[in-house]
């Protein structure tokens, strides 16, 4: 089983693999101090206690096994339940060589510590009421944020900022619930505790309040994975030079700020603090996904995808007579209602500006130059400009957990039931099943209503180690 | 010039780069606990001095930028002279992405903190007096280390272990150097302060524990850099296979501890904590390097750095005859005195065992099979057996610092100068000049002797940053 339990006392690297200054090992539960206490001593080498010392404290000193000194470390002690995993935790500093880091590791294994899962750590922290599921999976997400936007959201919801919003809606309708449930107990009497004009007034708020969270997630999805953009068009348009173009400008971008490495992320792009992630992007760079007519099924699978799609068109070779049959045949495939397409006239610096500008006067479109990288900047804000649009608030609660999204569509259906029921007068007990419903799945997304360890382990299991 | 004053404030993450549960970000100097502060809050958004709390305290809370937050992290404060460098220091614990590190180090740059240089840290450590240059350069090299033996060595020196050994012969020194200096004062009366018997015999016991240390260097460089092996033998005795399996075995052995990767030192191999470094072993890899007779200049290169020198050959080809003649060529090959031969018969998968070591029994040779891995184990301890022949104790100290030994040659000579004058009676004036050149040169070793920037920017320059 996944879900270990609470009562033995777990260690793992909290910091990055790696040769560095120092790096950082954590133990927490219950012998965290004994098992940090039993290899710990001062500088001259004489034993050092650290469950008396207050809690918030660093400790300088020698990390020991037998006789063999570990390393000069510097231990800091957090006394539960004040500490990240409400647990005693001891987050011991050493110097960052992976030597010593493996060989404290399997000294504190030795002494009696057991290996950390991933998760395990955030997981305690669940467990003993620091953070509640959807801040937990925060975690995670603040974590692997990659752009100022998907950071904002995620900081928000760790901070509880959407498990606050869900505690409202949940104590309104616990409080409904509970009126109904009394009625049950005095049925024979038919009274109404539950004032049905006030719940229903109440229901449809709820409904609105729920629905627009789970509208929220097309946005928060994109915040997080990326708003998916397409770069579609005739072969020799200039498709892979305009995305080399636009990761070439970020890198330079990103390239003075030190560990900053592109090569796993290559077909991602980040625009002032917003990711845009470029769909099926081999197929361009290996140039032989080169669409001769669009309506492709390749094409036609890249564009519904998009939330924006570029149709690049090369300016020599393409008549504002063609462009405006392509274009017809590409909003016919544009299916997505929130789909935007944006029309670039590639290699202006083949042409002359002023006289394209008039030639194609009839569209809005960018000029650029992919290979001279030309207007590649105003590219750049255009496709910011594509997502502002949106009115996008990001201090206003947005969801971006599919799981979330998930319980918050079982709660819209049990709250319509609700309402149906109400208004067909079905009996207080069946009203209060159906409240009792919506209440479980919205408990799901703050795991007040969790009980499975499988999905513990899925949510927890994705996790680095350590934390 | 590279050595900053010691009087702004500096920053750097500390940590390995890349993502993980937490990553930890330093800040030292007069600045430091302004400058967090100006981004500090607690946990409800709240101002939050630093400088009013405790030493060696951790507190929670929101690290903010104007009205964004950056992240929830752990501040812990360390104030001078009690701290790594001697100045006021703070570790910011953040969450471990890339993204949030890059957000705050910025951050703290445009708060006026500037990114550190390599090694930094430890050099106002040291220009503040919390180490000595010898002590400073063995932080790198705990770092560094990879193998117990090397761990040991380098942890020695840091905790001072070297230092105070110099610190010893340099007081005595010093204290009969002022006694020459003082009969100086009174050259007209013709005093002798102090004893030459007893400057003799002082001057010897130092030449001795001085020779002794530089005698160490070759251990020590060894233990540092690993022992040097090559692996001789005719084409097609199985010397790129036998590497192959040692480092097999280590791989599996290694295996188990989470994050070591093999993959950039694939020629060396730790056994038992010693390093071994296979010289040349590109050679070995791509079999082009194929010596035909023992004697190609390259082979004979080999065999004059290696320390152990492996001669490989296969049972099923080489007779008895032919090995006695190899060896004797080899022998006349082999100038270093410590330099020790292994003489491995390989493919014993195709022999019979009893068989080959009765018509081998003349000689003092392995049996192994590096294609089928038999014996491969026996290998290991053999050469670990002939690291231990040195009668190695690792509690004794062990130089393993080039600059520390050539500053220890100097101080050599100048102790036998100083010597030969007292024999031939030179005067007290120059006497002192030739203990003081001694005095100098042990001190340049811990830094007491120090002023070239360039020296210091050079040592510390190989840090990493952040350290």
């Amino acid at each position: 089983m996944f879900v270990a339990p609470n009562t033995d006392t777990i260690a793992a690297l909290a910091t990055a693999q790696g040769t560095a200054a120092i790096a950082v090992l954590r133990l927490s539960g219950p012998e965290a101090f004994s098992i940090a206490e039993s290899m710990f001593r001062t500088r001259s080498g004489k034993p050092k206690l650290l469950h008396t010392k207050n809690s918030h404290t660093a400790h300088f000193g020698l990390l020991c096994e037998g006789e063999v000194i570990l390393d000069e470390v510097l231990v800091a002690i957090f006394k539960g339940p004040n500490s990240y995993t409400g647990q005693d935790l001891v987050e011991i500093s050493c110097h960052g060589s992976i030597f010593i880091q493996q060989q404290i590791l399997q000294a504190l294994y030795r002494h009696g510590a057991r290996p950390a899962q991933a998760g395990e750590f955030t997981l305690r922290a669940f467990l003993n009421g620091k953070l509640d599921l959807s801040q937990a999976e925060a975690v995670a997400d603040v974590i692997a944020s990659t752009s100022a936007a998907s950071h904002q959201v995620a900081m928000q919801h760790m901070r509880g900022g959407f498990s606050n919003k869900i505690a409202v809606l949940r104590e309104n309708l616990l409080n409904f619930a509970s009126l109904i449930e009394l009625e049950l107990d005095f049925s024979e009497e038919d009274v109404e505790f539950a004032d049905r004009t006030e719940l229903k007034k109440l229901l449809f708020t709820i409904q609105k309040i729920v629905q627009r969270l789970i509208d929220s997630f097309d946005v928060g999805n994109v915040i997080k994975n990326g708003i998916p953009v397409a770069i579609v068009g005739k072969p020799n348009a200039g498709k892979s030079t305009l995305l080399n173009a636009l990761l070439e400008e970020e890198r330079a971008i990103v390239s003075d700020i030190p560990g900053t490495t592109r090569d796993t992320i290559e077909e991602e792009i980040t625009i002032d603090g917003i990711l845009f992630r470029f769909i099926d992007t081999a197929g361009l760079r290996d140039t032989t996904d080169i669409i001769e007519a669009i309506g492709v099924s390749r094409t036609f699978d890249k564009i519904k995808e998009a939330s924006i799609v570029i149709y690049l068109f090369d300016l020599v070779e393409m008549t504002p007579a063609e462009l405006r049959a392509n274009i017809a045949t590409l909003r016919g495939l544009v299916t997505g209602a929130e789909t935007q397409i944006l029309l670039i006239g590639n290699k202006i610096d083949k042409e002359d500006l002023p006289q394209a500008q008039r030639d194609y006067a009839e569209f809005d479109l960018l000029f650029l130059s992919a290979k001279e990288k030309l207007f590649i900047d105003d590219l750049r804000q255009k496709l910011v400009s594509l997502f502002d649009s949106r009115t996008v608030n990001l201090t206003e609660t947005i969801v971006t957990n599919a799981r979330h999204v998930d319980a918050l569509r079982h709660t819209n259906s049990a709250i319509q039931r609700t309402i149906d029921g109400i208004q067909q007068n079905i009996p207080g007990d069946l009203v209060a099943q159906d409240i009792r419903q919506a209440l479980h799945y919205l408990g799901e997304i703050t795991g007040q209503e969790i009980t499975s360890d499988d999905l513990l382990a899925n949510i927890f299991g994705k996790f680095c180690i350590g934390k």
